[in-house]
């Protein structure tokens, strides 16, 4: 038997057919979305802009979907009647307003061509200043509603974005009768479910980004919404949020015919594409997963045998968002391949042939320093601090340069910042009473990068894991697929069969862990004077206060 | 009438013929050291050492004056006959042991391929340890001795280099009858003054190096030396340390022979290099000479009427070191051009030709910024602080990165660093009652940068005005040389005519004062929190902890 996941990322959709038996990954196929730049419609006014064409997310599943199962069935034993489930994934908070038959507007006469009318991206940031209304209000008018995210809203989610458009493109919000987020758009999409209030919405964007809980009504309240903005509250859904071990429907007759399966598959409630990734990496109970790429995202279940308590710092904390019947814990850095990219594109000195060149050199004589040796220590935050300090507004630090400090010493210094930066993430689960036993990582750094898995090792004195996959989220996808078609009792189950982890396994050297403990104090004071506010630190301004300069001199409030 | 400066670098020397009337450099002439690597002795087996071949001194003076006398006498007006006097600059504390003859021991058997009685160049740091015993032996003992240099005494300093000759090559101090400073050894040895005992010591190497101060006993006492090593007393001088507008004697009419000049003419006693570049510069009461160089020396005199109170942190205040009858205050940073050569040598992104095409781009991009719109502050620290926290435990640091930072971003910052390095000296000569009223910059930076002139003066908040001469040490040579001939009453009416400043000078800009005062305040609240040592500071001990732990490593004490 067969699942088939997949998976929408910023500028593609995957699709993955999995042997439900082993985990074996039979077929896989990627579609590049064809609209905007690498799928991504820009505004050239507005660099916070960051839309996507519903069309190219319809027209990825036919054509990533169709062409995994053809491939598929270039192997023996597959047959197209063997796929038993389809999970999708994705990415998130991408919120699209429909109309009342559930058909994005961007699809239709007069929006085609408003880019308010298409997805919001969830990297869009143009509502920054509706985030920041709606932790004032949610923080004035003393309701709960940001007590599961970290205490601070973003310009990322959900109510942010839908609050921007009232206000910026009333016509688009007017026409629309509801919002979806896009991994419940396409579950809902190819059942054929054309009912914005009967679709299924998910535990995992609901309690992540709409601010749903059950320990108040789900959604925030009509009267917090429209104190906002009049209206607000409209956008509130009735259902109640589930999680993927859920079915949302069947595979449509119409969208069957298109991808060569046939009609009436069970397809799972969706979720989004870091979570689903956890889960196929084999994250449980005390099993952290650790999705290393330009950014990272850290999930982990917790029991729920005892009311967790609020862990501060923590981006969410969300029954069922990952696997159900557990507790769903999300932390991240906000930035860690990033902060590697940006220093070769800015600082890395000449003579490489491309930008993996440079990584590769700086790599190996990064490699062949002691722990120490620098004399350097970084903090982690060019992109801000998302984990457990949620601080946009924190900027990168370098410490200890000579005249003689190399690019070799900064790069190290930078990895094993962004490893500090984990550690303090897997301190402050611990100090909640929430023990990590075991990471596992998966991402391109971590499959990729030999020296980057040691350093963490050694610095977090945990062994790191790869997981076996190189497509976990897909995989993740798949395994719900399984899960809804009833192959497996639960997820845990299906798990035990379908991922795994690699041979090769990096354990901490004793030696190095002594020096990097010394370091991490080291980390630690910079990180506590620079990242708590408190008037008796003298330093917990600093950081903010050059970006106030910065922005005023950018917008030439001074003539200078 | 014609003075003749003659300027012992670290790599040549210069001689420079100039007009008394006008300051008009009417022909120089440069010889380099044929000696060693670039004139520098050095051993495979100690990095630290740094010695140079006294024979180099001597014929690079015949070589070089004969040479630029040749060349003025091509000059319509000149002939040799017309040159009243002769001044001498060196660098120091560079110490050669001599014999009872004043020759140097070098230059005789069985010495001549013995490195430790070569002269001891003053960037030899082989006394390290030596340097720590006097500081500790005076500090433990309750002597006064390092009141006027800033309460630590240096490895480059003369009687750190004769204890160190003393413990490690014996038979060389057993030879050596005295050890002379090259700037007392070359006006001796032209005047033909063979006597050590006899022979003008200058208070500025004496007062700014070897502890001597009339507010004790000149140098410090027999027993204060012999409690370092019994016999060091034996190098005290008896004479009075005299400044410059003294005569060391006459041109002796070997050496006048071979270069060109008469016999008889008067020789000034020498000084630091730093100290008559200042004068050559226009130094005086309340302006302040800054030589901006691979790092910065900043000299300026101060009236006599009231006793200056010992300024903490300050590398040295010598009665009349800079000019006769002032005090003579000497600050400075470790690295200032050093730090931008380190950033294109190491973080420069590729693409130029060379190194100063890289300086060049990065100085047209870094022009490009305005003031605060980085958002980075950096501190000045690579190469530790000389002045005012006179710790060479301290490190560079930078703050405010961001995944978009530039490298002209931060080569501005590193500039910018320099410059509130600069204004911090500039604050604590005010703090202490010694205005700074004018700025006169010299050195290749200074001339050959305006992007940063401007920013010294914006930063500053003083115009920032250029040297007019391009040679200013040897100028300042040839200035004491008119002087100890009598065609001046002193030196402040030789400099009125013989310096200038260039008619290019470097207004602050209200906007950017405006932003930098600012941006000062971060500086100085990272300079405070990271500098001071203190235990209500809990980043005091950051950079001396990174260093510690860099320097076991090193050690190999961790087998990591």
């Amino acid at each position: 038997m067969y699942s088939v996941g997949v998976d929408y990322g910023t500028n593609s959709v995957r699709a993955l057919v999995v042997d439900i038996a082993s985990g074996e990954e039979i077929a896989t196929a990627v579609f590049d979305y064809p609209s905007g730049e690498a799928g991504i419609l820009l505004d050239p006014a507005d660099p916070n802009v960051a839309r996507q064409n519903p069309a190219d997310y319809i027209e990825g599943f036919y054509k990533s979907v169709a062409q995994a199962v053809g491939d598929a069935a270039n192997t023996k034993l597959f047959a197209a009647d063997k796929v038993v489930g389809i999970g999708v994934d994705t990415t998130g908070s991408t919120p699209i307003p429909v109309n009342r038959e559930g058909a994005a507007l961007a699809l239709l006469d007069p929006f085609r061509d408003n880019l308010a009318a298409h997805a919001w991206l969830w990297k869009d940031h143009s509502s920054h200043a509706e985030a920041e209304d709606i932790t004032r209000a949610a923080s004035a008018g003393g309701f709960p509603y940001l007590a599961k995210c970290g205490g601070t809203y973003s310009s990322e989610w959900y109510w942010s974005k839908i609050l921007h458009c009232m206000r910026t493109a009333p016509e688009v919000a007017e026409a629309a009768y509801s919002w979806v987020e896009l991994a419940d758009f396409i579950p809902a999409f190819v059942t054929g479910n054309t009912n914005p209030d009967c679709l299924a919405r998910c535990i995992c964007a609901a309690g992540h980004k709409a601010m749903y809980h059950t320990e108040w009504d789900g959604l925030p309240s009509a009267a917090f919404l429209d104190g906002l903005e009049p209206g607000l509250s409209r956008f509130r859904y009735a259902t109640v949020a589930v999680p993927s071990n859920q079915s949302a429907g069947e595979l449509s007759a119409d969208v069957a015919g298109r991808v060569g399966l046939p009609a009436g598959i069970p397809v799972a409630v969706g979720a989004f594409d870091a979570h689903m990734g956890a889960v196929g990496s084999g994250c449980g109970e005390g099993i952290l997963v650790k999705i290393l790429g330009t950014s990272s995202c850290d999930c982990m279940p917790a029991p729920m045998t005892a009311k967790l308590p609020d862990i501060p710092g923590l981006c969410g904390i969300v029954p069922e968002s990952i696997i159900p019947g557990m507790y769903g814990l999300e932390a991240g850095q906000s930035a860690v391949g990033d902060i590697f990219n940006w220093f070769v594109k800015h600082l890395a000195p000449g003579g490489d042939t491309d930008q993996g060149a440079a990584h590769e050199r700086l790599t190996a004589d990064a490699a062949r320093l002691k722990p120490g040796e620098s004399g350097l220590v970084a903090l982690d935050w060019n992109n801000g601090n998302r984990t457990v300090l949620v601080d946009p507004l924190l900027t990168g630090l370098i410490v200890g340069q000579t005249l003689h400090t190399t690019s070799a010493e900064i790069y190290r210094a930078l990895i094993e910042a962004t490893a500090f930066g984990a550690l303090t993430i897997i301190n402050r689960f611990s100090e909640y009473g929430v023990d990590v036993q075991q990471v596992i990582n998966c991402g391109g750094i971590a499959e990729k990068n030999p020296l980057v898995m040691q350093i963490y090792a050694d610095i977090c004195n945990r062994p790191m894991r790869i997981s076996r996959s190189a497509q976990t989220c897909a995989l993740g996808a798949a395994i719900f697929g399984s899960v809804v078609a009833g192959a497996y009792p639960n997820v845990a189950a299906a798990q035990a069969k379908m991922t795994g982890v690699k041979d090769l396994i990096y354990d901490p050297i004793g030696e190095n862990v002594a020096v990097y403990q010394e370091l991490y104090r080291i980390y630690r004071a910079l990180h506590d004077a620079f990242g708590l506010e408190s008037t008796s630190r003298p330093l917990s301004h600093v950081m903010k206060d050059l970006i106030a300069i910065r922005q005023r001199v950018r917008k030439g409030l001074i003539d200078v």
